[in-house]
């Protein structure tokens, strides 16, 4: 049995269509965002596809606060959470999340992917008959924990309020649901109808599992998400976020009441099993909460290069998708083209912009996803629009209308 | 619908078996490991149940890697690992753990829980008709990875043979397979007959996947783990290891053939949809990799302690599990005695070692499970079996014979 072989013909699947992927090796500067070395060209670049989008980090109180955990607590945690893992930090941080979403607790994770999955894997899973609905663009680690929890899943049409009725009303009263949905779409940056989705899951019963990853740190007067710009907090029965976008380090979480996290802190195995973060990660994701809960600074300054960005991309033409939130996808439909304008973006110009293809989004939408944060300058964006001109031009690419 | 009740008597459950699990919450303190301060009770503890099993943690390299490069290049990695989130740190550091084993090829995750869960669950996924062999005492990480993928699973006695060769002779030759199993035991800490298995392997076919969390760091003359030990690396198809336990960090990786980890690379969900490691993480596990490359002291000490508590836990007819390895579990059999134990042991006698109960071991089963390291003191040893004794007899607990 030759396995080797096997995994070999698989990828040469990916290569024959344009969808394997090379990671690009970056050392970023603190201090000099969103600049970074790349090691592939030797040269340095403008990062355009972090989702570090307000450059928390390399912000200095989140940088001093982990410098001196480190110094205090050492390098790692030591265990899982149950088993001398649990640090002080650890608890400082879930009091101050549960406290951002003004939800009773909260409950942290290694990665936001495992937050989506444990969370949705355990419950759906432990409560009996539980059907899950689900939206059709949810993120795949939503969709593996549904997948793993084994409970019945209907899949609404994305954002489509007659479509989640239509499924809810096909569900007796007393039969437990969730509806599981995010409120900034990553890669169209479109926003869920949050109000009345949780106006039917009262209708109807349900929880709300609403994941907030590319939200928190952004939106709300606190950088709560979206449920905080909306007051629509308290009608949601889980808020989930990311540690590793906005607020700059790495982990995931979610903030619920005490029974639902202390149900998942009990009987969620890839909490329970997992050695937990270093406490000098806790202790600068405190800091960077804490930092944009009072600082609306970074939150103006990205609104402002969104705007820009947007402004002078439809001066030149070029096609990007319109939305409501700071996501702006340039559509450009085919992996191998993606690749090529990517790969002259990084060699001709200095900028890096990642090819998003299959599996991150349906094949036949592949773009380069921008996500210009408040240290990306005027002149930062003026080149990205320019050297993006250059190569619409030079590959004889669709205007927009 | 009242969900908060379901989960509130989902919980009354283990509160009512004894199995509820209460987080101690400490503050390590870097430069005076095995000491702690335990917030709970308000004073400084030894701990012994920390699987920071070799003190890496304040290894005075492996914080000093970590400022430099939280200095250097920020707290996170501001992505996947495809978009924007690949650092030279990550990059040098599969480098160094693919070398570790003798492998072509590392990858790295964000937690040893993910390695095992998003390698098996991709592999035996998506390899048609995989059929996987599981140790009937694999972590709960296999469990779920092989449960997720869906394959045909046999579960073999622990650590029999016969039994194994049993399954496999079912098989038939020409469908894939995998022999899914840990060196060390982390529990029990008993060995797997590795060599013995991988004949297995050979005979029938089968790919080997091999969890050496609780021994890479440790065994071997490099700390390649027990397939270094006994000279077997070679043979088998993919070696897993964690960065949190004896590296002293947090994270785990696979080594493998270079298209086996490229396959995962592709196709594992769990790895391409997670923000990457700070770079400063794998700085640290970097350092502390290739400390114990060459550095046999803190192994040596790790030694002499286990012997010396064994020694001490016998002459007082304390009753624990002998086997080959560095973990000494305590037998006590009944979930509530071994919280009581626990409790006494810390607040009268100022040591930590955490009750371990369901589901982490099966009930009736409960243990206080203890990790001497280097740094815990002849002293320290004394002490800790005096306060063993001492419960003995409060307690009228059975003695060893």
């Amino acid at each position: 049995m030759d396995y080797d072989a096997l995994f070999q013909k698989a990828l040469d699947g990916l290569h024959a269509d344009g969808s394997y992927r090379y990671f690009a090796e970056l050392e970023r500067k603190a201090g000099q965002f969103p600049r970074a070395f790349h090691h592939g060209i030797g040269r340095e670049v403008t990062i355009w596809c972090s989702n570090d989008y307000l450059a928390m980090g390399q912000q200095p109180d989140v940088l001093a606060a982990m410098h001196k955990a480190l110094d205090e607590t050492g390098a790692g945690a030591g265990g899982t959470r149950n088993i001398s893992g649990t640090n002080h930090y650890h608890v400082a941080l879930e009091t101050e999340l549960a406290s951002l979403h003004g939800k009773e607790s909260a409950l942290l994770f290694n990665s936001g992917y495992l937050s989506n999955w444990v969370t949705l894997g355990t419950i759906a899973a432990r409560i009996k008959d539980c059907v899950v609905l689900s939206d059709a663009l949810n993120h795949a680690s939503m969709i593996e924990g549904i997948r793993h929890s084994r409970a019945e899943k209907r899949i609404f049409r994305h954002n489509d309020l007659e479509d989640l009725e239509r499924h809810l009303k096909e569900i007796p009263l007393d039969v437990p649901k969730i509806i599981a949905f995010e409120s900034v779409y990553s890669m169209d940056g479109d926003v869920a109808p949050i109000e009345a989705i949780c106006d039917l899951a009262d209708q109807y019963g349900a929880m709300t599992y609403l994941d907030e990853v590319h939200a928190v740190g952004m939106y709300g007067s606190q950088g709560g998400g979206m449920a905080q710009e909306l007051g629509l907090e308290h009608r949601l029965t889980v808020i989930e976020g990311t540690l590793g976008k906005a607020f700059g380090v790495v982990g995931g979480y979610i903030a619920a009441s005490a029974p639902l996290c202390d149900f998942v802190r009990s009987f969620g195995s890839g909490f329970i099993f997992s050695t937990s973060l270093p406490p000098m990660i806790a202790a600068g994701v405190l800091a960077s909460v804490k930092h944009l809960k009072k600082s609306s600074t970074e939150r103006d300054g990205q609104k402002k290069a969104v705007a820009l960005l947007r402004q002078k991309l439809g001066q030149a033409r070029i096609p990007y998708i319109m939305n409501p939130s700071h996501i702006v996808p340039v559509m450009v439909g085919d992996a191998k083209l993606c690749r090529a304008l990517s790969d002259d973006l990084l060699k001709r110009f200095g900028h890096y912009i990642q090819p998003i293809n299959y599996p991150t989004v349906p094949r036949g939408t592949e773009r380069l996803r921008l996500t210009p944060g408040p240290l990306h300058s005027e002149a930062d964006i003026e080149a990205v629009v320019q050297a993006l001109s250059t190569l619409w031009k030079d590959y004889k690419l669709e205007y927009a209308a």
